[in-house]
């Protein structure tokens, strides 16, 4: 094991994921502890007792949360999915167990879109654009290097930008936000509407009355894996619309790449390349139009590791 | 006359306009000359005629140019408006009349961004977003105080976010984009469209007859500023669109600042405040729905004063 370690770790409502890696970002433990959702203390000491036995070798700990983080700060703000730590202050509370060490924070799609940046499918760009396509869809900016946090920590909110007035619902209150197509509720959602309407096939209808309230993403993609045309064109609908919002974004930002993750992301094979041809359809400058838009590469620790990475460039980040 | 002088220019397809400004940005002396649409280095020669008296305290020199710009090249590449520059050497044209001299070059959008940051509307703020409403609508981002220029110098090009993919038509070939609606052929095409609608006013209908092809937002403006109910909703209609695209950028990036410039905002009167609310309705971090939308204040020679700026922080810039 390397002398030099640096600790992240990404908070979800049940467990905290955290990864030990070494200088050059690579993984050389990782585990999980059970998240307090009542407590950012007890939960910072359970992940002190986990990594007690590499504790001399740490040289900086970052984590990442869901919600609205200051990374200046150190605090967490609202935060939906972990509402009894809502208004926490992070920093104190990792400083308090990991005394002296460098400490980082970051929303947890940008820890994502960090760690791909250093490790994963962002390696080598200086200026990208990150969809992670979960329950909701999340999103984040980095550029020259650095993520935009924004004025009040609310940059990176891609998935509510509008892509149409008169769009489905979405759960922030607006109408026809991306997430409304793009996030997994907003894909059963349509499903739904697709199996009560006249086209859809009988094999698409059957599967959702049988899956019911279990019905999920998964389900649909292996469907119109198997070809169905209404499960194939729903996914084709998931690719426009993501491809309307990637189009928006590279003609405001322009960036060197463009990275999607988050679940849905497994299925791309169904929508990923009426997405690209949507979005090349919109970009106007001529060479944005070979913008790379790439699949996450980090997996279901991308956030642990980007949060590794901004505790060991804490100096650089501040 | 100050002994430090920082020239800024703008050209436009008939005409340079110059500022001469002083090492607090006031702009000294103004003027314009002739654009020869064949021939970058003939116009910046007559330029350095223009300002010869003082070409002894002149400290730099910056061109701000609508087209594809790329500021580290110092080349022009796609200009619509200027087809005679095409894929010309915009730094050495300039180095050629002003040998010596640091010299910058910007898209235009981009120059009157600069400007406002540093001496209009932007003072004080850090990061920000432009949207100019002219013909067409063009935009910039500035963030940590740096221009977004994007990997292929296509950032900013705001006026072609598409916010309805089944809306009318723009220029650029899609359907729904911004500038469809709040650039003034937009303006213009929606006039006419409500104008053979059932539900036009008669005087809105006999102002979009009786001027015919010399219609312009002007004349739509002067008729809502009297309270007609068609020419109020045609604007409210601007202000919507602005605020969806508005409250998409905020999503994204969440700036300190918003500012709205162009020949359009004259009538900001008749849409600001839609726009705001639109734009407020859809932001999801509480704290960023407070983001000023601000107009700007530098007027025409915005991009001019942006240029001188860049000239001067040619260093800080590259």
């Amino acid at each position: 094991m390397s002398s030099q370690l640096y600790l992240g770790a990404d908070v979800g409502g049940t467990a905290l994921k955290y990864v030990l890696t070494d200088s050059r970002g690579e993984i050389q433990r990782q585990g999980e502890v059970a998240t307090d959702p009542q407590s950012t203390a007890e939960t910072i000491e359970r992940l002190g007792h986990a990594v007690a036995p590499w504790r001399s070798a740490l040289q900086g700990v970052g984590l990442a949360c869901a919600g609205i983080v200051d990374p200046q700060a150190g605090t967490l703000g609202r935060a939906p999915n972990l509402p009894g730590w809502e208004d926490s202050d992070l920093t104190g509370a990792i400083g308090a167990v990991f005394d002296g060490l460098p400490v980082a924070v970051a929303n947890d799609v940008n820890g994502a879109l960090y760690g791909e940046y250093r490790s994963g499918a962002g390696r080598g760009a200086d200026s990208l654009v990150m969809l992670a396509l979960g329950t909701g869809v999340g999103g984040g900016i980095l550029q020259d290097g650095h993520l935009v946090i924004g004025a009040d920590c609310g940059a990176g909110e891609i998935g509510h930008m509008v892509l149409d007035l008169e769009g489905p619902p979405c759960p922030c209150g607006n109408l026809g936000c991306l997430e409304a197509w793009a996030g997994a509720r907003g894909v059963v959602r349509a499903a739904r509407e697709r199996a009560a309407g006249e086209a859809a096939t009988d094999a698409f209808r059957r599967l959702v009355t049988e899956q019911a309230e279990a019905l999920t993403p998964r389900h649909l993609s292996e469907l119109a894996a198997q070809g169905d045309p209404t499960a194939v064109a729903l996914y084709h609908e998931v690719g426009r619309r993501l491809g309307q919002a990637v189009g928006n974004l590279v003609n405001v930002l322009n960036p060197d790449r463009v990275i999607i993750g988050g679940g849905l992301a497994a299925a791309a094979g169904l929508f990923l390349e009426v997405c690209r041809e949507q979005a090349v359809g919109q970009i106007l400058a001529r060479a944005a139009r070979q913008v790379p838009i790439v699949l996450a590469e980090l997996g279901p620790h991308a956030a642990a590791v980007g949060a590794a990475w901004l505790a060991r460039e804490v100096e650089r980040i501040d």
